[in-house]
C-alpha cells in the first residue's frame, strides 16, 4: 500500500507530498517539529510531544488553526491510514512539520500570510544504521564548532533550521564514519547530540546536562524516569568532555533507539570499553515499559 | 504568463513547482541560497553571487553536480524564460535554493543520499514595504537576541536555517511594526540585518562591521566600492549601538533595496532625522552604475 | 505635617533635604542604599535591609561611623517623626542612602575624606503605577542590553550607580510604556528587573535565578520562604527566556509591590493570560504575613 | 572670594550648592558629565566636551533644555565669574553634571518629571597627587575586577554611574596606595583607567586601545594629534597586560594632567624604569599648545 | 641516611635524582603528578591518588606501562625505603610525576617514544610557611589573571604545565607577601587556589565551587566527607568574590596543610577576623581521623 | 663526536645532559625557551630569539643571572663546540630552555630560590616528519579545545607549559594521523598550530592573526617582512575557520620548516589542493635571503 501523508488538510500519497517551494519551511526553515514514535504500533508519549510542540509554535508565533487536541485526532487518523505499511514486528516515526506556510522575498517574514503548512507523516522505523551499536556501542566525538546559543535560539524550540547540527555532524566524521556527535557550547560543557540528548554514568550517578544548553528530549525525560523508578540517583548537571573520558558509561537517548550506549569517546575507550551495567537496566526497563525488546527489534533488521 | 520554475532540471510552472515535504530543504534545511535582481532586467553581480554559492556549498559539502558556468547558463536560462512576465519598468529578484537533496528521518544527515535539489525562479523585485523608506528612513532596532555567532555557524555561509533571524525580526516588530532590525552579535557588537548589512556614516567616514559576524553581502561590496570610487573614506570596524545613536546617516544595504536608510536607531532620531547626504551620493552613484534610479523605481510602486 | 528627613546627623525638614554637590553620591555614586517598606506603618524586615546595608559597606569601604544597631535606631526615629504624615490606610518607603561623603575632583576617590553622608527619608508608599497589575498583570519585556556582570560589580551590592538599569528600562518602554523589564545577563539569562526579582512558576514549582546575577532580594527571600510554608515546591536555578515565555506564572518580587504579576512576555501572553493560583497564594500569604491585604491596599489608591 | 556655583538657572555661593537628596543624580546616578580644564584660564577644547556632553544626554535621554550653545554661554559665565578665585599660575577644572531632575521611589525612573538639574562649577586644578609621577612616573595596575562592558553601559556615555571604577581602584591600590588602576575588560584587553585613556609606546608606534571598551577622551584624542603632528605613528588597536609589560613607554591621558607617565606596570619596571621619549614630546608639544609648561606648573604646586 | 628517589625502575639516592634535559617533563611539561602526603608515615588516601593519576594519565594518554596496584606497590616501596629519614613527629609528601619520556624537539609530540618517565620520591612534609595560618588566618588575594577554562585544559587533569599558577600566585604576592590566590574562571566566580580548593561558611552552610572550574581535590572531597559527619550542610556551587568578602568563613584545603583558614580577604577581613567555628571543628574532626593533631604538627615545626 | 650541551655554566656530553627532578622546570615547568635554527650553520635571527626569550622571562621573573650578550656568546659557543656534529648540509636546532631552579613542593613556588637552570643545546634539524608537506601541502584540522586565553596566559609569554597544546594536536591526529593542528581560540577565530602561526592567502592578500591570541612568531614577521618585499599586500586580522576553508592558500610557518603548506583543511581542499604561488614564492624568497634551498634541503632528508 502507498504511504498517506497529511499536507494541511488533505491527505495524498507518499509521491504526491509535496508542497510549494515558496513555502516558509524551504524559504527560511520557520519549521517547527516533532518527532514520535511507535511501540507495537502505539504512539509513545504523543501529548507530551505534541505539547512541546506547541510550545515551539507558541515561540515563534507560528499558528496552526487548530487545537492540541485537534492535532492529535490527525495525527492518530494518520497513523491508522498507514498501518497496513508496516509489518507486525515493526514499528514507525510519526512525523510532525509545521511551517508559517507561504512565504515571499521580500516580504516581512515575521507574518504568517495565510494558512501554517502541516505536514504529518510515517515512516518505517529504519534501525539499521544504530543497530549494531547496542551490541558494541557507538564512538561518541566532539566536533569543533560549537552549539547555537540560547540567547540565539533556545534549543528547547524544537526546529528545523538545523544546519549548524549537520555541520557538526560532518566534523565528527572525519575522526570516524560512524562518529556520533557530542556537542559543546560556547563554554565548553556537553550540550546534545544532533538528535538526542547525552548521558553519563559516574561513580553509580546518572548524569545528563541541565536543559540550559539542549533539548528537553522526551526520551531525556523517559530515561530520568526509568532510572528514578529503578533506584539509580540522577543529577542534571554541568558535563564535560572530561567527565565523558572517565565515565563508567555513557549514552544517547532519542526518540527512535530510545538508549544508544557509547563505549569509544574523542577515539578513547569509556569504562572498560563494553556496554555497562546501569545502560543495560535502563534498556531492559524502557524495554518493559512499552512491551518490546528494543534491542532485539533492532538487532533484527540487520542479522 | 504562468512563472516558470527551474526544479532540478526541469523548468515547471509556478502552480507546479513544488518538492517532496522528504526532502532535506524541509526537514534540515540543509540548503544554500543566493538572491540576485536584476536591474533593466540584467542580472546585477550575478558571478559574485554564483562563486559565493559555491563557497557554501563547499563549506556545506552540498554537490550541485553541475559547474558554475552551468549553473550560470541555466539561471539566465530561467531569467530569459520569465522575462515576458515583467513589464518594462520593472525589474525581478533570481533566487538560487539548493538543498542536499531527499532526506530520511535515521540515515546519517551529512551524506547527500542522491541529486541535490537545484531550485531557481524568479520574482517580482516588489520593493512595496521599503519604498516609503527610501523618503523617510526607517526604524532600526536592536532585538534582545543575539546573532548566531560565527563558531557555531558563520554567517558567510548564506543558507536557509534562518529561524534566528525570523525570530529577531519578530522581536523588533514589538517595537515598531516597521522596524527593521539591527541584531548584535554575543558581544553586544553590531552584526547585521536580518537580510542585509549595517553602515553608518560618523564624522565623514563610512563604517560597517567586518565580516567577523555577519554576510559578506554582495551589495555591502557594492557600497564600498561607490564610497571609495566617491573619495568617501570607508572603514570596515567595530560597531555598537552607541555608534548607531549618535552617527550623522545609517543605513541598509541588501539585494533588493540596495541602501536603505535609517532615520530612527532603537526610539531615538539619527543625526537630524532626515536622510543624510552620504547616503543620497551612495544611492545616486549605484543608480548611474546600473543605469535605474533606483529610489524612483521603488516609489512608484507605492505612488 | 512636614516631612522629617535624616541627613547626617540632623533632622531637617525636607525642602531643606539637600547635600552639596561636591558629596561623592552626586560625583561617583559611590552610594550603597536600602528601600524598606512599612506594613501598618511597622517597617518590614528591617534586620535583614540592614545587614544587607552593611553588607554593602563592607564591600564598598563607606565607613558609616555607627553600628548596625544605631543604625537602626535612627531609623525607628525617622519613622516615628513622620508617622503623622501618613493616614491610617497609608504606608511608607524607609529609604538609606549612605555615601563616601565629601568628593574632590583629581582626589583619591576611593579614601574617605571625612563622615559618610547618611540619608534616611520616609515616602508615601505610593503603588499608583503597579496598583492595576494586581488586577490585570503587567508586561514583562527584555532589553536588549545585559546585566552588569559580577566581575564588574556583583550586584549583591545594592548601591545607587544604577544608569545601567535606567537604560535598560528605558528600552522596554519602546515595546510597551507600562513594560516592567526582564534584563539577561551576558550569557542570555534571565537575570533581574530594575528593581525587583523574577519568578516563574513552571510544571508547579516556584522557579527564581540563584543570585549569581541578581540582587538576594529581601522580597526574593520572603516569596521563597512562604513557598515552601505553603508546601509549593521551590528551585533557585537557571532561567532562560524561554521558561518565562512557557511559563503557566510570572511574577516579580520588589519592597513596594511585594509580588507583582506578569500576563504577558515580549508581547505573547504567559500561561491563559490571567494571574495564576500560585501567584494568588503567594500574595495572600503575605498579605496574612503583615496582616495587611495587599493588593486591597494597592487598588485603594487607584479607585 | 566665595566660589559660585550655577545650579540649575541660579548662581549661588559654594556653600550653598545643594541639591535635593531626591534629585535623581543620588538617587539612580542618572547624571551625565563632562571635565573641562583650563589653561591660562581658558577651557580648553570646550566645544569638544559639549558636544560629547549632548552625545551622553542624547543616548541617556537626559533633556536639558538648553541648546549647546546656551549651555557654553553658561559654561564661560560661571568661569568668568570665578576667575579671581585662581591666582596667575592656577588653572581650573569646569564640571558639568546634568542629571534628570527630580525622582521618586516607585516612579518611572525613565520619565523626566520636570526640569534637568544642571550642576556647573570650577574647582581649583590641584595637581599635588599627580605632579611627582612627571618626575618619576607612576605605578599602573590592573585590578581584578573587569570593566562593565559596552553591552551593558557604553563606556562612551560619560556618566555618574561610577561605583566600578571606584571599586577596581581600592583593589588596585591594595598592591600600591600610589597605584593608578589599568581596568581590563572582560576579554582581558587593556580599556581604560577609572578616569582617563591608557597609551603604550612599542617599537616607535604609539598604541592605545580603541574606543569599543574605553571612553573617547578628548585627552586621549590630543595625544593622538599631538603625535601625527610630532610624526609619531600611532594605531589604534587592542593592548593585552604583556603589550604594557613589555612596552618602552606607557602612559596615561586624562583632563587634569594631561599625560601621566607609568614607569611600573604590576610591580615591573616599564622600559628602562625612567620616562621614555615619546612621552617627553608628546608633553612638551601639549605644552607648546596650550601655552603652558604642564609639567613645571604641577611640580610648582609640590616644591 | 640519604633520600631515595624512583626513576623509571630504579632507586637512587636524591642527588643522582636527575633525568635529561630532553624529556618531556622539560620540553613539553606533558607530565602528570599527584602528591600524596602520610599521616604517622602512612599514606592518606593513596587509592584515590593513585586512580586520579590513571584518570590524568588516559586522558594526556600518556602510558606508565604497569597497572595502578603495580605503582602502589612501587609508591610503598619508596616510602618504606625513606621512612628512616623522617623523625617520629615528622610526615611527609609522597609525589609522583609522570612524563611522555623522550622528547625530540620537532617530532611529534603526541607519540610516546618509548617508556614514560616514572619519578616518585618523598619529601619532608614542610609546613612552616603555612603554620602561622592555623593561627591567625591566611590573606586570600585574587589575582586579575583568569584560570585557564576547562576548553583549554581541564583542571581535573592533574598537571605539571602550572605556569599559569605560578604568574597567579606572583600577581597576589604583590597585595601581601604571604597572600594564597584564590584565581577566578573567565566569568569571575571563584575557581582554586594555585594548590588547593577554596571552601566558605555562609550562614551555616559549608559551600565550595563545583569542579566544573577546578581540581577534584581529595583534600575538598575529605572536608566535604567530614562535615557531612559533623551535620554541617554542604553545597557545591557558584561563588563569588562578595561570597568570599561577606562570608563567616573562608579556608583553604590541599594536601599538606588539609585546611588553612583565611581571615583577610582583599585586603577586608573575613567575618570577625578570626578563624571560625566551623573551620575550627573540621580541622579537629580531620585531626581525629588521622590520629594526628594537624595544627600542632604544623605549630611545631615554627615553634 | 659527542653532541655537548650547556647546563648552568657547564658544557657536558648530551649523556649525561641531566637536571634534578626538584627542578622547576619538571616540578612547575616554569621555564621559558626558544629555539633558533641555523642557516649554513648560522644562526637565523638570533637576536630576535634571544629579545624575546628576555620579554619572556620579565614577565615570568625569571632571573638568568647574565646579560642578553652573555646569553648570546654562550649560545654561539654551544653552537661553535658542536658543529663538527652537523655534515656539511645538515644544520641545526639551538634551544634554549631557561627555568626558574630548585623547586621545594610547599614552597612560594614564585621565589627563584637561586640559580635559574640554563640549558642550551643543538640538535640535528630533522624535517623528515615535513619534508613530504613542501611537495603534497599537509592536513590542517582544527581541533575541538580552544586556546588557553590570554588573560590566563599570554601566547607571547613562550613556554613550557605546554600540555594544552599537546592535547589539542593529539585531537586533531584522531582525524588524521598526519594533521597539523589550527587551534582556535574561545571566540572561534584562528589563533595557532601548537609551535607555528598560520597564514591563509585570500584574494590576494596574505593574511594572519593579529598577536591577540598567538605567539609573535619570528618565522611570522619574516614572512611578513618577505611578503611585503614581494609586493604582496599583507594584514593582520581575525580569521575563522571559514577564511581558511575558502582561501586560495594556506601555510603555517615556524622555525624549523619556515614555511609549511597546507592544502586541505578540515577534510577539504584548499584552492585547488595544490600548493599555490604566493607560498611559492615566498619559500624561494626565503631560501634566497638564507642562500639555502628550503625545500630541497628537507626533501633531500628523505630521499
Amino acid at each position: 500500500m502507498t504511504r498517506l501523508v497529511y499536507i494541511s488538510g488533505e491527505m495524498v500519497p507518499e509521491h504526491e507530498a509535496k508542497i510549494s517551494i515558496f513555502d516558509s519551511a524551504i524559504m527560511v526553515a520557520d519549521t517547527v517539529t516533532e518527532s514520535t514514535r511507535t511501540f507495537h504500533k502505539t504512539p509513545f508519549k504523543l501529548d507530551e510531544h505534541i505539547a512541546r510542540l506547541y510550545r515551539s509554535m507558541k515561540l515563534t508565533h507560528i499558528n496552526p488553526q487548530m487545537t492540541p487536541e485537534q492535532l492529535k485526532k490527525i495525527t492518530l487518523d494518520v497513523l491508522a491510514a498507514n498501518l497496513s505499511n508496516y509489518e507486525d514486528h515493526q514499528d514507525c516515526w510519526i512525523v510532525h512539520n509545521i511551517s508559517r506556510g507561504l512565504s515571499v522575498p521580500g516580504a516581512d517574514p515575521t507574518k504568517q500570510l495565510g494558512a501554517a503548512t502541516v505536514m504529518i507523516f510515517t515512516q518505517l522505523m529504519d534501525l539499521r544504521s544504530w543497530a549494531n551499536f547496542y551490541r558494541e556501542g557507538c564512538h561518541a566525538v566532539t566536533p569543533m564548532s560549537r552549539m547555537v546559543p540560547s540567547q540565539s535560539l533556545d534549543p528547547r524550540i524544537k526546529n528545523r533550521s538545523r544546519l549548524p547540527y549537520t555541520m557538526a555532524e560532518m566534523e565528527v566524521k572525519l575522526v570516524d564514519p560512524l562518529a556520533q556527535s557530542v556537542i559543546l557550547d560556547l563554554d565548553g560543557h556537553v550540550a546534545e547530540n544532533k538528535g538526542g540528548n547525552i548521558f553519563a554514568v559516574i561513580n553509580g550517578v546518572l548524569k545528563t546536562p541541565t536543559t540550559v544548553n539542549c533539548l528537553a528530549g522526551v526520551s531525556r525525560a523517559t530515561a530520568l524516569e526509568l532510572a528514578q523508578k529503578l533506584g539509580i540517583p540522577t543529577q542534571e548537571t554541568v558535563l564535560l568532555p572530561y567527565d565523558l573520558a572517565t565515565a563508567d558509561e555513557v549514552f544517547f537517548t532519542s526518540t527512535p533507539y530510545c538508549i544508544m550506549p557509547a563505549t569509544k569517546f574523542n577515539g578513547g575507550v569509556v569504562g572498560d570499553g563494553k556496554i555497562g551495567p546501569v545502560t543495560k537496566r535502563l534498556l531492559a526497563a524502557w524495554s518493559e515499559l512499552v512491551g518490546i525488546d528494543i534491542v532485539q527489534q533492532a538487532l533484527a533488521q540487520i542479522n
